[in-house]
């Protein structure tokens, strides 16, 4: 079953409104899993909007539309699902009657423009919205399926989780189509094409489960999808599969699903009763933000410095003067000593030691833009290391806390 | 002139990434004036993509391509344009040398796979990425134009800023297409019914230059856009408009198009030679993240603090014990000693203190969750404020950083 998402509305078309709709009703149709291969966007034009429609009909099953259902002239899907049919629009008492008692109830005064809402094209059913004044709408013809939501957020998920998605699932399940179930690997330290080349096999032969590659934010995706007759069963397919891929790549697997790799940190750290400080210079306060972003962080976290200034360093985390000036401030020495004072300053367990040139100025032929040195101290040892990232000041500071907390990450398992 | 945006990649049909780069391009387009009819997301498919290719190409005199440029076999795009067009892909040994000349300076090994990337359709031009591995795409054929950016959206706006937009705008003005000029007024401390109700006589007795509310992140928005022969022209409509707002609104406006807040504070300490510390406990660091990602900011911002346990309120800040047992870590009392301190403790000549209760857990009948307060500690006075916000903990830390920077930002006028 191939479904598609058509969203309606000029103000998506001038950049005004991030549309959160279709991804929203995309994980959704994945979740039931149903196959969507077309996803578009049309602006307030009835002959666009039929074009794509008829386009869109002859490809899909499942059409799902979002916006164009309000009381303006702009608004033209009902116009538009009508002519697709060839059906004239007509009016429909009990929607006008819906649509004043949600008036009456929100104690406005009904312009008579809103009796465009109350017009639906001949065959289709009206869907009632209790969240707004745009009641929804949905045909069924042929073998093929239409549901028009209005494109308020709140609306279309009411409207949908009341009659898209039940009226979807019953449907799957009365035509036998198997269930749908994925799992996302997170990793860290390795590029997206050196993790692929690793399982290049399991993704070319894959049929079920299928694994595919994804880029995230600073970590490298894989997804494992099954389809089965049962969560247990899809359950018991991927476990396998994860079993497999960790076999090739699991020094870099940090987490899975949604898990960020501060919720991880904050796991092994509590699982080892430990404390944590944070010695920043060129991430500014990065690191402490992310680490802090964890419910229940001041477990473990117990804050730092940001020392900006080489004042800082030497006043508040007791880097030597004579390190700063024969190694500099961007250095592996003072990236040790950071870390190291601070751990001994908090009487965390753990020190973390940051100092870099987040650019675009301040480089130099021997420290250029974007070096960072970065350390994490323990009571037994410490481990600096560095890199040259090539991105601008937001992307190299971004790029530096990822690389400490890797770090840090590895050093805690 | 009429463009197309298609985003290529199952990734977005799974609802797995929210796109934000058609609202970019969306806005872009909008600001150069010229008309975007159709957006459109398709899967890693070769038949889907090159049909939806040949439609637009058709229908459409721009084409703007996102995502599909990476190394992996999923990445078609490179593919779907040859199609396109009816030409083969060829090796470029110029992309191939940018691609390596990337990896060496980030120091990793280059995967065989990669050279996937320095393939070309043949009357292709190359666009150079200096943020990414991925190559950007442009072909010019019958008076039509096509641009593939890589998906990953700081490299998307890097090569539509460097390439694409200055291209558009040079074909506009060479086809004799009114120049379009905008500003966007940028506000603080008031909301956006409030300001909108100021100007409403404005926005609804427009014509030209219009005036349009936004909504921003932590602020409120109003864009003024002129239509005319020059930028001149514009630039003088612009100013009169600017001028009627800045008599309703001038105590709100804290910058125009482009600038944070944080410039602004930036640019309002090296006008007085000050100097600036911060004592973090609920934003974590987040103040210290966002004032250093102004490049430049070394030269006043010292660095602070983060003082997420009480322990480190009282050594490294010197909250004196007593203010902490009495009115608590969230309190006004303490938010002042937070300021006073790190003023006092790094020789800063301004102290932020912030310190409240982000949640999810950890709030009481009387601090609530979302509790917040916050202090600006000058040489002679010290202002605390507090607030309660609704959002969840993220965006708690983010409202808590916008309020004490607001505060900063009104001391400093």
């Amino acid at each position: 079953m191939n479904a598609e998402i058509i969203c309606i509305g000029t103000e998506l078309l001038l950049g005004h409104t991030v549309d959160t709709n279709s991804a929203y009703l995309a994980r959704e149709l994945a979740e039931l899993g149903i196959n969507l291969f077309h996803k578009s966007t049309v602006g307030d034009n009835l002959n666009r909007i039929v074009s794509l429609l008829r386009q869109a009909w002859n490809r899909s099953d499942v059409l799902i539309l979002s916006g164009g259902l309000g009381p303006t002239q702009d608004d033209l899907t009902r116009e538009a699902v009508a002519e697709l049919l060839g059906e004239p629009l007509e009016f429909r008492e009990e929607a006008w009657e819906e649509i004043l008692s949600y008036f009456r109830k929100t104690g406005r005064s009904l312009p008579e423009s809103n009796r465009r809402q109350a017009m639906f094209p001949a065959s289709a059913r009206m869907l009632s919205n209790r969240l707004g004044t745009a009641p929804g709408l949905f045909v069924e013809c042929n073998g093929k399926y239409l549901f028009a939501f209005p494109g308020v957020p709140r609306e279309l998920i009411g409207l949908w989780e009341e009659h898209g998605r039940p009226f979807l699932k019953r449907l799957l399940s009365e035509t036998g189509h198997p269930v749908l179930t994925s799992k996302m690997i997170r990793m860290i330290g390795i590029g997206e094409s050196a993790m692929e080349e690793r399982v290049m096999d399991l993704i070319q032969n894959q049929t079920n489960p299928t694994i595919a590659p994804y880029v995230g934010k600073g970590d490298v995706l894989l997804r494992i999808t099954a389809r089965g007759n049962s969560e247990a069963e899809n359950h018991r397919r991927i476990d396998e599969m994860y079993h497999r891929v960790q076999e090739r790549l699991g020094e870099y697997i940090y987490g899975t699903d949604e898990e960020t790799l501060e919720e991880v940190i904050g796991r092994q750290l509590t699982a080892k009763g430990w404390t944590l400080a944070t010695a920043e210079s060129c991430t500014g306060g990065l690191i402490g933000h992310r680490l802090t972003l964890v419910p229940g962080s001041s477990a473990y976290y117990l804050g730092g410095v940001v020392s900006y200034s080489n004042r800082l360093k030497t006043d508040l985390l007791q880097v030597p003067e004579s390190i700063l000036q024969e190694y500099g401030a961007v250095s592996e020495e003072t990236a040790r000593a950071m870390a190291e004072g601070v751990r001994l300053i908090t009487g965390a367990d753990v020190g973390i030691g940051v100092t870099g040139i987040a650019g675009p100025d301040g480089g130099t032929e021997m420290k250029p833009v974007g070096l960072v040195y970065y350390s994490v101290a323990l009571s037994d040892k410490t481990v600096v290391e560095h890199r040259i990232f090539p991105y601008d000041r937001s992307g190299n500071k971004e790029a530096a806390a990822q690389a400490v907390l890797t770090l840090l990450w590895k050093m805690l398992r």
